[in-house]
């Protein structure tokens, strides 16, 4: 796959199905993630995945918290929003996030593979996002639908409780990515115009091109 | 470009040429990188390119002292102790890594291009550098070279004012990534083993998967 098609259609993919992930596609995925950088290239990761259904039942409920908290907290004035307006455009894309997301939440168990990366002495995230993100692509590329939360952050250490994760040794749990293959279809994430959120030298400096319309089309 | 060419090969390459990098190749790279996810589509982000020398010129020396001070402080045990044993494996990597940032520090300057990379209400990094990766990756697929780094965070807020980015709306520069065509070749980056930082299940539970060579290669 062509490296522009991944970056641009690589969009949050919740809805998947079932079917498991053959290995030599999650070798790849994760051969491919070691790859990124990290400060002082001291590859301070670890990543866990998780395809035992004994685990994802321990996981599952927690989850369901996670989203009730992020819904009726960090969210909450947007949900009551959504609910009260739910047809600005803005309001629309928001509910089709919250949609997705509960369907995330209802259907946990049934994700056949979760990715969750781990990251030791990494403040900014600048070490563990690369390699998650180029999960994230590599799987884009092998037909794999993906989406990155941190919403188990709300539950502290009990998520890296239930994976084993050796408490004295300071790793932080960044992200967890659900896996699947999609029940939906791939398209090019719609976005601010690159040009409007980047400025030449100076703050509000003109970026100096014009990306109103996407550079990159999927033609297919 | 092979999403798994640019995965593989974007390495940080800090050695570049001083010759300027074209507005349309800019456009591609800002335009891809906007399609990365951030937590809720809510694209905190804001990207500053530089290629004012003005600009370059303040920002050159304030460089120089922070590099000075990741040697004198953060990394003083590892330049210590490559100093002292240059020849062990691990050493003559953190030697080669260091002559590479140093050539970095001397010309900071003579590079055509910064990309500056900052975000709002981002505690984790994991709504930012999925964007500044997804950069450097569009980058490499137009023949530029690339590198990430975060060691203006030494100097506080003075990039950021250098640069006029608004104090009163609590942006936090997450990285400078300096950009230019490179004047060394392109090669897969070494890692530890993906299977040896990947665990099934439970923590220590084996990856499942043996990558011990890399599953992509450059036979060009």
């Amino acid at each position: 796959m062509d490296i522009y098609e991944a970056l641009y259609t690589t969009r949050a993919m919740r809805r998947v199905k079932p079917d498991p992930i053959p290995m030599e596609a999650q070798a790849k995925i994760m051969d491919a993630a070691v790859r990124a950088p990290s400060g002082g290239n001291t590859q301070n990761w670890a990543f866990v995945l998780v395809d035992d259904p004994a685990v994802k039942a321990q996981l599952g409920p927690l989850y369901r918290e996670c989203i009730e908290m992020l819904w009726s907290t960090f969210y909450k004035d947007r949900v009551d929003e959504v609910e009260a307006n739910p047809d600005t455009p803005e309001n629309k894309q928001w509910g089709s996030i919250m949609k997705s997301v509960d369907w995330a939440a209802r259907n946990f168990e049934s994700y056949p593979l979760f990715l969750f990366g781990f990251a030791q002495g990494d403040g900014s995230g600048g070490s563990i996002f690369p390699a998650i993100w180029s999960a994230m692509l590599a799987a884009r590329a092998e037909g794999i639908g993906s989406s990155l939360t941190s919403v188990f952050a709300f539950k502290g250490d009990e998520v890296p409780n239930i994976l084993g994760v050796p408490a004295e040794e300071d790793w932080r749990m960044a992200a967890c990515v659900p896996m699947g293959y999609p029940l939906g279809k791939w398209g090019v994430a719609k976005r601010q115009p690159a040009h409007e959120v980047t400025h030449r030298n100076q703050w509000g400096g003109a970026a100096g091109f014009d990306t109103s319309a996407p550079l990159w089309a999927n033609d297919r």
